[in-house]
């Protein structure tokens, strides 16, 4: 088995469950629902850049498309169709087995029909491309933020950024928390069920990629206002408050955690979702009139700190 | 100007014409009519495999996104909207330039939006995923070839082939017909509105891309049958009759002309849309019940030929 539609057969092309066509034509084809749009986002993973040499294959396809849906998730959208397209240096059945392996679990974990792509042969990438639907005008857009919307981060920052930091030997963590931040930079988590159930209660919404500060700077920007946010407010892990490597939480990327932004009022109301989609969800700041970004110590003092996240150019 | 973010804000980002929301959020939006389907497909161009180092980027730009769009319209669609991932070795302004020109030029010519994506440093590869629309029920599928139908091929085939060939001095050619093949291998013409007005009158339809034989076996494995070929009737250079080097015609890549099969009765109507849409169209065989395919020459007599085609791990 050397042929790339072979690769395919035998490796990508697993059973649909909301799709009309897919793999094996020139095209898939898919229905939307009525009253529904369409959402879509592109992702790229690219060894040496996104991933490091020897990552696990079966953690890099679950990340392909886990990023992916990070970003449907952040539209407020429900994700349901896949592309995938991979080059390879070579064929190695083991590391495509591993690798579908991951994907698929992850696809199957979140209901996502692969629907086509492309294989060859060239340096190691992979590219990703979601579709998903969501209802007529229930789009979560970065430029809505209002002035006093409390600002809300899912599940804890800066583990990915502690894994990466690791794995590169630049900083030294205990066994178990080493473990637990490896784990979340190549099995991230992305939060599919509370983005889409959002919509409702929230006025703008942003996956964090690139790092907290990079992110919420990109609502800023799109909303023209500013924020106020509290570093102690910021879930992390303790360890990050012992050793004040609050970098980590701040411009660390690949949390893939959702950074939203709410009326007060709607406080009870996200609680009740985020509990309800079993996610860790807290107020971390304020948006302001003042287009500017303040971090305040637990003093009331303001905290420096860089702009800069991660620039896959830089 | 040296972010992922001014490049995509300065090379990428230009005006939508059908989309909600395009780039510049975690993803785009689009509607798709009442009554119509998504079709999707994407494709990857990675260098030295699909493309020669030092390819014009122009010419690189206008093909990653018309090799898609020519799956669209082999599938019966009218594209609409395409995402564009690209890695870079490093940021060159006069290769962007160039490159994302030659994108927009063809993106224009056809009506499509780009809608997303993601940019990063890396080997240089391009993905694209292209999506479309297509009224329910119109699709031209690889697996309704019927018995007796008709096979047709539009334009010429060998032309790319011989380029390449040419480009890497495996073949000598005059040198107005080295031009045009090199001019065919890099700025490919999709026949994307011969397609969307083709599904009334044919039963199915491929887009050769990796080879006229190839992509006929495609065809006939998918609808279980088999097909006799003229190999005098196949449009190509009389270079290719009077040289006998009738593997550029037969296995020859990158062709991206449309291969249908349709009933005889519809000859005159099948005509009269490839001369409305400025496309020659040509029968050059017809399928067969015997589930095997032949070639014969002007004698009528059986022809040797390799089944292989382009492999994009060979």
């Amino acid at each position: 088995m050397t042929s790339e539609f072979e690769i395919i057969e035998y490796y990508f092309k697993k059973k649909i469950k909301h799709t009309v066509l897919g793999i094996g034509d020139d095209g898939a084809i898919v229905n939307i629902q009525k009253n529904h749009q369409l959402v879509i986002s592109s992702d790229m993973l690219i060894e040496n850049i996104h991933f490091l040499k020897n990552t696990n294959p079966f953690h890099l396809g679950w990340k392909s498309l886990a990023v992916n849906l990070s970003d449907i998730a952040a539209m407020g959208g429900k994700p349901k169709w896949a592309t995938l397209s991979i080059s390879l240096p070579k064929i190695s059945h083991l590391w495509l087995r591993k690798f579908s392996g991951g994907f698929f679990k992850c696809a199957n974990q979140f209901g996502i029909d692969l629907i086509g792509g492309d294989t060859s042969r060239g340096p190691l990438s992979i590219s990703v491309t979601i579709m998903g639907e969501i209802k007529n005008n229930h789009t979560l857009l970065r430029s809505n933020a209002k002035i006093n919307d409390d600002i809300w981060i899912t599940g804890q920052l800066g583990l990915a950024s502690m894994g990466l930091a690791s794995l590169q030997r630049k900083l030294k963590l205990p066994p178990l928390l080493k473990t637990k931040c490896i784990n979340t930079l190549e099995v991230p988590t992305p939060r599919v069920s509370l983005g889409s159930h959002l919509s409702r209660y929230t006025n703008s919404c942003i996956d964090i990629s690139d790092g907290l500060i990079q992110d919420l700077n990109h609502i800023l920007k799109a909303s023209k206002v500013g924020a106020v946010l509290m570093l102690n407010d910021i879930p992390c892990e303790k360890f990050i408050h012992t050793s004040k490597q609050y970098q980590f939480v701040l411009n660390g990327g690949d949390d893939y955690e959702l950074l939203f932004t709410a009326p007060k009022k709607n406080r009870s109301y996200i609680k009740k979702i985020a509990k309800k989609t079993n996610t860790a969800a807290n107020i971390i700041g304020i948006i302001t009139h003042k287009k500017d970004l303040k971090i305040l110590n637990t003093q009331g003092k303001s905290v420096p700190f860089h702009i800069m996240g991660f620039d896959h150019f830089a």
